[in-house]
């Protein structure tokens, strides 16, 4: 039954996030992938990029220009961050009937002053920027329902924000005293072809990156402080572990008063009860990133510091699915009125 | 529709082959699974063993003794070698019409002395044993869809056989000079804890093992002989690569008179026509296991030697999906008369 | 010149703290190694548990029954926790002018109630605990030059220690609000056959575990609350990652006062000018696991958090070697006497 | 006693052999490092490069035209393939009397037109190459000690060559009838930055590469004709292996008449008997990459295969050591009258 299937671009297909996306749209039932682009390999086949696809059908890839907005229903936008701003609007002034989930962090940022800081360049789609809706389901459902362009949020922005925003909203924690230390799986480094990211150069062995001003905070900032109604700066130092797949985000917090890490706990539970793709493990159990793998499922985890009035909150999610291309796809439903699971039901590939 | 679904157990679910086939069946839109056992975890629920399951509805584990055969139509047994004979005696006894997917080397080898040769004791079934069919679907499909009992195949023989047979089959190659260099992921040692397993032992090496007698080539020689109505006794060596999926089997095969590499590659390509499952790949390209993981995919490519008259046939597979539990879910299709890639047409998960 | 070289024995060779004694010993121009314990493996060649020594000369495995103390000079000792009290005890019973150096944590919590807090069980040796010293060279040299017992510290606390004593000892952290976000490779668990270590449960993918109250905690409220003269818990959670060697932390302080980022580099950089295994990277840098591997050098790293009074003090080791063995062997060459770096003069193996 | 040291340069520096020879050479007794060249990288530091050397005093990078000849007894050249004709031309030029040990394939192949063949251009210093003489002590000890130019072997070819030329020579095996599968860690594809080598794209999965027309396969023809006094072409397949040091090299041979694998084994047990760097294994056992990392040592097994007049040798060194860098000192302590073992006497790091 194509008639009913949703007609589907995905621009930028010859990244990590375009193939994910591409992936988990082949088992979506509603969704019919229509165009591919990726300008520098436009004219090549998609199992050409990515051999997975060998003989499955596919659109060959295409210039962005070669894209006739009028054939699409929906675009997942998965360009480099900067270079988006302009290719939507485009799109949407050829197409403003047009559906557009971004992957980039073009649209993440609310305050076009966080943005050119954060990013170095004036917003170059401020009017757009407005009616952007921050793309994590399990906070925004409502806005996300009704809009025209989501902003899928950040692979280390979701994992802390669905750990730690329900905290700040019951003013479970002190919002002045948050450390986040993150580690995330190499995929999140992208395709591009750099030395530091060679096997040789980052299998055994790990660092931190970006130490004390990686742009994920900007995202952070903004959540978080939306959430405490003030502001809220997080101490926040991301790790590269040898790894594919994963964020893996440990919380140190501290409560106020006599609340206990049993307390965030329920508080957490509670949040998520019905939501069909974070769970929260029983109190004092620790999350694995792997036993997410490949799935669209945050796991959740509180456990007791030793110290009186602190806890840690562990998180994790697979960076490409709910990180990125499955949030995305979760968008999709949403904004489509389809349940939100559709095509995104597979357990973890463990091992 | 629960009605219409097909009643499922799962013998030894809590070894990965086990848990691979929750995975899959949990997508199957024909499968309920109605019965876990686990011996040793028993009482337990399947998400205290594999925490990827965390919040997924399934039955407690139990013992095989708390199994009801009446309850259930199809049992896939993921147990150990040796000891399932006697288990799937018993069930047929109790349950003439289940119908049994054995994933154990148990009812591979038809020849009742062969198998007591390369196992070490006699075959506890030899009745049962004349029944089974070889299960894999590419060469027995018409035998396993009245069958009874299926023996699903080896991993590393499913990878060699899918990539020999049919060229034995159209007298394409020298059956008396076949040298199979085949590597192999971790997970095809399965969860028992011992040392030569242990990260530390096995990542950043690898090594050659089970050197001039691996088990596996009892079910090579009987496959390719059969081919080849006539003994055939290929080289077979096997290693252990620091991944966790994939069979890469490197064949190296000579040709009789003036029959080329490209010959080759035209044999097995018509053989796969229309067979979802197996991929040939265009002359000369070369398949990666990576572009097979978590999928039911095999991957085969053929390349002309430098040698005049030699050819190298590559061939890999996921060992956990196509080389066991994906496997086992094809013949299931194809024992009920399904599709045969029902609740299997994943792509691959990478990177 | 045999005659001049200390006679050694390595207890509990079968271990991979063990096995790198030996590895550091046979180059050592000072070192003669003249016994091999391992209770289980006793008979054996070293070789047979560990096949790169094939061909290198080294004395049988024996059982520590067998070893005669009046044969040997210095002890190394690898044994688990928990049984070296007794086999130390008895050994200077026998030979009181032996020099043994202790790889466990028996003899490194100089209070015998926290040790009995801590593991479980009253110490069996409290008299000889008395004149242990703590064998982290860097800040106990002078009372190890003439100990006769001497505990090597543990992994995760010698990366720690060397990380932030320093910094409490000059006031310039405040020790409240210290916090340890540490990271291991998978040799820090050991040889022992576990489920939780198998290559297929542990590569790709990471984890917290004994959140909220690891063993390791004993040793830096202790050496962390004799630099503050004043009782100090730190926050600290452990993680594993998959990798096989390495130690990497990285620590959250706040300054009091007016307190720069700058000064706690600078205070590193004095304290460790001229001491040959601790290297400060300049202000800034972020050390890798990578680069210290299979060395005994520690890097430490300083970098300004973006939230005023706050920094981010990292520090990394290789645990089998800076972390066990070459510490155990730094140690060594103090207690007889010999340049620090004897035998130990090897930069990291990378890639 | 600098003045008795060898003064040394290395050309390309900034390569992982580069590195890889500055290792070894800073804890050889007899080498003093005297410049370092890297083209691109001329200007900084060896520590901005290879991080693991901070604090270590080396000289600067520079360009290899700031390279005064006159101020060098011996140089290692690491450059890319093609490029070091003209360089090593120049050089002997300037400074007849220099030693130069050359790792890559510029001088391996003593037939101009072999090489032309292989790497696509004539040759640009066919005088020099007459007098190179191809570097694997074992083989050409004698030729090397009185040599000028040494061409250092490959990495495949170094491994295969000791497990067959032995047994070529001694007619224990049947020259048409050789079959190679060889795997290869990540570091021998160098430091360059390529999509293909990045970490997410080669983690956990492995291919074959250059089926049926690898370059090093000139080597290997040259060698085995040489040692059969009559062409030889084995089959040679490399494949991509996902860990970082390590050639694993599986040889399929047969025998003529009744040569036994034993007698295989014998022969290779009296060739290398009394050399430092190859140890052959005991008959039956297999030797494992791990073994050997970081070492300059082979480990050659050889296993009877079941099917009669056929045998398994295997064969494994560290690519960036015995395979390149450690072979080239091993090279320089033979051309300086030096104890073969000088500086590279180290176990293999494991785990």
């Amino acid at each position: 039954m194509s008639a009913t299937k949703t007609r589907i671009a995905v621009l930028g297909a010859s990244g990590y996030t375009g193939a994910e996306l591409v992936r988990l749209l082949l088992r979506h039932p509603n969704a019919e992938i229509v165009a591919l682009t990726a300008d520098r390999k436009a004219g090549k086949t998609m199992a050409s990029v990515y051999p997975q696809f060998f003989g499955v059908e596919l659109p060959k890839l295409i210039t962005i220009e070669e894209l006739d907005p009028a054939t699409v229903d929906l675009v997942f936008c998965a360009l480099p961050h900067g270079t988006t701003q302009k290719v939507i609007k485009d799109l949407f002034e050829k197409a403003p009937k047009l559906k557009v989930i971004d992957l980039s962090a073009d649209f993440r940022i609310r305050d076009p002053l966080a943005y050119e800081k954060w990013y170095g360049h004036a917003h170059q789609a401020v009017e757009l920027q407005k009616e952007a809706v921050y793309g994590l389901v399990e906070l925004y459902r409502d806005e996300i329902k009704g809009a025209r362009l989501v902003a899928n949020p950040g692979c280390y922005t979701s994992t802390s924000i669905l750990a730690i925003v329900p905290l700040i909203e019951a003013g479970a924690i002190e919002t002045d005293a948050i450390v986040i230390d993150s580690k995330s799986g190499m995929t999140g480094a992208g395709r591009a072809a750099k030395e530091e990211m060679l096997f040789s150069e980052v299998s055994e062995g790990m660092h931190a990156y970006g130490v004390g001003g990686h742009r994920h905070m900007a995202e952070l900032d903004q959540e978080f402080s939306d959430a405490a109604s003030r502001p809220v700066v997080p101490s926040f130092t991301a790790h590269l572990i040898p790894m594919n797949r994963g964020i893996y985000a440990t919380h140190y917090v501290k409560m106020p008063g006599s609340t206990s890490a049993e307390q965030l706990h329920r508080i957490l539970a509670d949040f998520y009860s019905g939501q069909p793709f974070v769970r929260v493990l029983d109190f004092g159990m620790v999350p694995q990133s792997r036993h997410v793998r490949g799935s669209n499922m945050t796991f959740l985890g509180v456990v007791a510091d030793r110290r009186p009035g602190t806890a840690i909150v562990i998180s994790t999610l697979d960076n490409l699915v709910k990180g990125a291309s499955g949030q995305a796809v979760q968008n999709m439903n949403v904004m489509l009125g389809l349940p939100e699971t559709t095509g995104l039901d597979q357990v973890a590939l463990f091992p």
